[in-house]
């Protein structure tokens, strides 16, 4: 086995998002550093932040609501831009919620502002001078959504410990943006939003 | 109950797709004319066709993988821009897979063209001189999509029958399109493509 080499660790703040850029055959590992935490997360093709990971070609390609490990998400063009390569939380990850966004947040009845998946998404692209027209749809990391023979959805609260990670392989050069998701209405982040991180391996 | 009229029919021939533009409280009705077809809906509103019809947003709404009667499908802006009121068949739709396009045609071994769900659906915005910069995931009409308690999808034959229907009303004024998915490759439409209409209804 290689051994694997911890090439950057850069900690997203509860309610706070951030983006890393890594090439292909690096890995992204993310981390729920207090645990029962959701982290809404992005990818972007490197060259042209327009082509960007996408669910509903993902589970085209998979068959499945989540990518099982070995198997790839795909962009709107249908490249694997990640494949998952390692899990060690329950395995509850969520790819068919929107982010959650100032809208999410007025119907829920907050008047005046609230961190969002959105627009700490948009934040983390312009901090390296990036913009994208589009909030694609997100892998929700550790969210906990199961789905029943009926249709219907359950929003439960996150079941990751302190240190579960999940871990993705580049396929392509990418822009990986991940936000601490700051939902404090849906009690879906266990005890309340906390802080995740992101590790950036090679070898 | 008001009498309902039909004031305009539009048929989709096989492999193709049309665009209706509809005012709020109108309602569009889509007929599978000779069973098994399934079709490929989307939704811009009238005034800005940047903000569409949006699967993701529309399920953290209901909370249910498709719409139940009377349940609305939420833009990306989260403003509902159609409600489902009504439908004779068995009841399958799907919301999880993404519009066929080249690039899916390409995987599954096509050489030269074929006719997408992607591109029928550009060509019929610009029918009416509007432009879309994505393909957003589509309603699925009559597709069959059964999700088994692992996560796992099965592509089975639509088993809608001749004459049955699905109705949305608009919420917003808003332009409606429709194709009739030409995917002879995956047998999910039952005996090959065939022809959909769509109903404009008023009263």
């Amino acid at each position: 086995m290689k051994p694997t080499t911890v090439e950057e660790r850069v900690v997203v703040p509860a309610r706070e998002g951030r983006a890393v850029t890594v090439t292909a055959g690096q890995r992204v590992r993310v981390v729920d550093l207090e645990g029962g935490q959701v982290g809404d997360l992005f990818a972007f093709a490197a060259g042209d932040p327009a082509e960007h990971l996408s669910a509903s070609h993902t589970r085209s390609r998979t068959s499945r609501l989540f990518p099982a490990v070995g198997e790839p998400f795909l962009t709107d063009r249908r490249r694997p831009i990640l494949t998952l390569v390692s899990d060690t939380s329950p395995g509850w990850h969520d790819m068919l919620i929107a982010a959650c966004d100032p809208a999410r947040y007025a119907a829920l009845g907050v008047r005046g502002a609230h961190a969002s998946c959105a627009e700490n998404l948009h934040r983390s692209l312009a901090g390296l001078g990036l913009t994208s027209g589009v909030t694609p749809q997100p892998v929700n990391v550790f969210m906990r959504i199961p789905v029943q023979e009926s249709g219907e959805l359950r929003w439960l609260p996150a079941v990751s410990r302190a240190g579960d990670a999940i871990t993705f392989e580049a396929v392509m050069d990418c822009v990986v943006v991940l936000s601490a998701c700051p939902q404090d209405l849906v009690g879906i982040n266990g005890n309340g939003p906390s802080p995740l991180a992101i590790d950036v391996l090679s070898g």
